[in-house]
């Protein structure tokens, strides 16, 4: 997928894998990293200054329409991941974010993803997305 | 807890454990319990005429403000769940929910629970259970 | 995404979206979904005579090593959703199941899927994905 | 319930209300704090020098038997949320904590709960509970 090391405004955020994120494999299930990369969003956002919640409350919402996961390797219960967030696309009315989920203790790459949201109103009508997302 | 055997309106709903709902002890997490309870909640209603989502369209809330759980054995990915729901306690603008989950294959009790619901008009102030409930 | 029509393993399996499902936009999370292809997932494999549960106590385990979700619509709590399960894909240590979420009484669809699964052994080793799957 | 004022042995830890965690009310769904108290418990345990995933290694699993959970206030997406554990009482093969969930911003309290742990062994047999826990 997409190369970070390129781009210079990649945000890290950092999440503890829950207990209750687990599953009978003994690693985090695979639905997780989707709870993960939606709270590195909100924080790449918060990076640049743009609360997510306001941004819905003024009626800028941005419901996910595509998204695409590559499971590289696992990760247990109480290992810290860190996710790396940028902006692989910006269109009129959507924008696309690239993510790596990384296991730093052991160097190694979890997942990759890549996560497109569209920007509509409160009627779900598409709308151009801000300038300052 | 609650005693199911003398009540006459016990509905009966039944689930699948999901493998997402499994956590790394191998057995269904103690959180899963909370969206079994809330589906057979909610066909506890239906079976009495009553659509949540449209109560809810209609401006009546129910949102849960107290839960008690005790779990009694564990339970399985792809096991059968049997829950049976009945009302314990009806109040002026509260209702309290009865459960208990049964692995029929086993016949063992999973858990018992009690689940109180306040009622609460659109704005978060509390108005009147209405009858149908 | 795959065309479903012109395959005749087709394996209709129906969900109803849950209230926790839901989040403040008022619809199903996409993360939901997730756990809904799972299901499908495991029904697909029921309706051919192999149960996941027995095959993973048997060594043979299938973790999710790819997915890529195309959002359609929207879809609220409580409504009835048909997932179309096929297999799109078969490896010598890997198959790709292809998915289609619909909500027949709109009929319309919400979601598209590729799931690609690999097929391990308790170490984690790749091996050979039985015929049966 | 308890009374934390009085315990000199609580553990402060915070959380950040993710968006997949609200419901359709516009608020964290009531299932969610299940999940902030297992986090909050896995950092009381390391507060005190012990890593629940070695002793869960080491052959001591500690499933949750019992919950209470009331619900005093709502909190939503993107609110931090402190959580407040403490030990409420220690059995020869049992512990109860009790928790606090605090909205500091408006100093109101969302929730308070009783949580029990049985100690059990690989094969569920009830074992005594570690001194360090």
């Amino acid at each position: 997928m997409s190369d970070s090391s390129a781009k210079d405004s990649v945000e890290r955020h950092q999440i503890r894998v829950r207990y209750g994120e687990t599953d009978q494999m003994g690693v985090a299930h695979h639905g997780s990293h989707i709870a993960w990369f939606e709270e590195a969003r909100t924080e790449w956002l918060r990076s640049r200054g743009v609360s997510y919640r306001e941004l819905e409350q003024s009626g800028v919402i941005l419901p996910v329409v595509a998204l695409k996961i590559d499971y590289r390797s696992t990760v247990g219960y109480d290992d810290l991941v860190l996710i790396e967030t940028w902006v692989k696309e910006r269109g009129r009315a959507s924008i696309t974010f690239a993510y790596r989920a990384v296991f730093e203790q052991e160097a190694r790459i979890i997942a990759e993803a890549e996560i497109t949201l569209a920007c509509v109103d409160r009627e779900g009508k598409v709308q151009r997305l801000p300038d300052e997302v």
